[in-house]
Formats: C-alpha cells, sequence, structure tokens
C-alpha cells in the first residue's frame, strides 16, 4: 500500500469535498489507496450513520462507493499519463456521470467497512470502475460507478 | 400538500436513519409529501455538503434520492393497504435493493433542492420509483430506485 491516499494527490481547489476532500473538515475523508490492481478504502461508520437501528445507512454507503471510484479513476488516468510519458504535479479529478448501488443484504454498522475496487473500464476520460463493499468478511453492497475527468484548466 | 411528511407515518423502531428519521437528531430529517401523483421533498445543503466548490457533492444527492424514494415507497404500499380496507396504524418501511443515479449536470449548492418522484411499479412488496432532482429549476440528477418492504413483524 502507498503511503499517500489518491485525494492527498488532488489540488487545493478540488479537496473540498465532503466525501474525500482532506480540507473539508466537517466531511468523511475517506481515502483510497492501491493495493496491486486493486484500489481499497476503510471506513468506519458513526453511530449516528445508522439506517435501521444496527445497520449502516444507504446513502453513506453511496458516497463512500462514490468517492472511492472517482478516486480511483483519478489514480487510474494518471497513470495512464505517468505511461505516456507525462509527469503531471496532481492527479486529475473526476465527478461522477453515474453511480449504481446494489444492496445485498443490511450492512453492519459495528465494523470498518472494506471499499475494493478495479478499473473495468478506461477510454479517453472516461472510467467505469466496480467496487464491492465488505462488512465483517462479507460483501454486502457493490457498485458500478461512470466517472468523467475534469476538463483541463477547468477552475471551480 | 399533506401536513404530515412520509417520514412521521414510520414506527418509533423506524425512525432512526440519518437521511430521513425523525429521531436522528445529527442526520438531514428529509420530508416527503404527496402532491397529486408525485412525492416532492425540499433540501438546502448546508456550505459543507459540497464537491468541487459551488456544487453539492454527489453522496448527498444519492442519499436524498435514496430516502425520498423509501418513503414514496412506503406511502404508496400503505394507500394499497387502504384500498383493501385495512388500517395499519404506522407506514410500512422500505429498504433500498438497487439506486441508480444520473448526474447530468453540476448540482448548484446554494439554493433549495427539489425532488419529484413517481411511482413507476408497483408489485407485492417492491416499489419502482423515479425521481427528478431540480435545482434553480433544472433538473440535473435524475434516479430510479428499487425499494423493498421490510416484511411484517421484523424488528431491528
Amino acid at each position: 500500500m502507498n503511503e499517500k491516499a489518491f485525494q492527498e494527490f488532488y489540488s487545493e481547489d478540488f479537496s473540498h469535498c465532503y466525501g474525500c476532500g482532506t480540507q473539508n473538515k466537517e466531511g468523511y475523508q475517506i481515502k483510497s489507496y492501491w493495493e496491486g490492481d486493486e484500489s481499497v478504502s476503510y471506513f468506519e461508520p458513526k453511530p449516528h450513520h445508522t439506517s435501521i437501528p444496527g445497520f449502516v445507512y444507504g446513502g453513506l454507503i453511496a458516497s463512500l462507493i462514490d468517492c472511492h471510484s472517482t478516486g480511483t479513476g483519478a489514480a487510474a488516468l494518471y497513470d495512464e499519463e505517468i505511461k505516456a510519458g507525462n509527469k503531471p504535479e496532481f492527479y486529475p479529478r473526476c465527478v461522477t456521470a453515474s453511480l449504481l448501488v446494489n444492496y445485498l443484504k443490511p450492512t453492519p454498522i459495528d465494523c470498518v467497512l472494506e471499499l475494493r475496487a478495479k478499473v473495468k473500464e478506461l477510454k479517453g476520460k472516461k472510467v467505469i470502475v466496480s467496487v464491492n463493499l465488505f462488512a465483517k468478511g462479507e460483501v454486502t453492497a457493490t457498485g458500478e460507478v461512470v466517472v468523467v475527468r475534469v476538463p483541463e484548466g477547468w477552475k471551480p
């Protein structure tokens, strides 16, 4: 596992996301790393992140899958730049075009959640990311996320 | 518009959701109402609910679409019970089987978001809900959510 998370390679302008921005002090600050050809992230839900008592609310699961996927897409696009002989200062920033989450079973809240993702397709500015979310060793939700690179030079 | 929101008809056991539980003091407490054959909900994002500065983060949009849809499914199933001559004390509680969100354009954060949903299909315990999310009069995201009724008598 690398020392620095994908999200630590975003430029300051793109580090304010509630889900994954290192500058958003009230947000989840999720962190993603390569582990071989998979990207991983770990998140411990707070007790108030509940749906039905004992279980994680679906919106958090969707948020984790979303931000872990935009991070994975950004890291994959950065790797393409490196392969092409470029050396950008920051990771590109991706936004979500579509997010599909399948909730297979209730996700227990009293554990660290593990997200493992793979790049399913990378073409131009678009990356499709597949995600499994594990709780206590079981896959409780899966995701498929289409992310798109923010155009070069675009500023918020 | 009715005076009481769908979520105020959930039993206490099912009122702890971070997205829509009336008992979750740290949550979004989203409220949904019928308006003709559409269900509506309004939500004002906080400044920290950002993605890229100026825009709402996708996880919040997914959360609003999710909880508004489980509420709409519950209300629709309750109406079926009434048509069948029953008069349950509470709304049934639905959970999400799958959530699809299409992000059509960036959603501005400095406004009240409006969700409008319709029941696309209702069959047995399953309801499919279609949602449009409006910001400043424009549809910026759409959702399709499959929700399923929690079995009668199930307790958290």
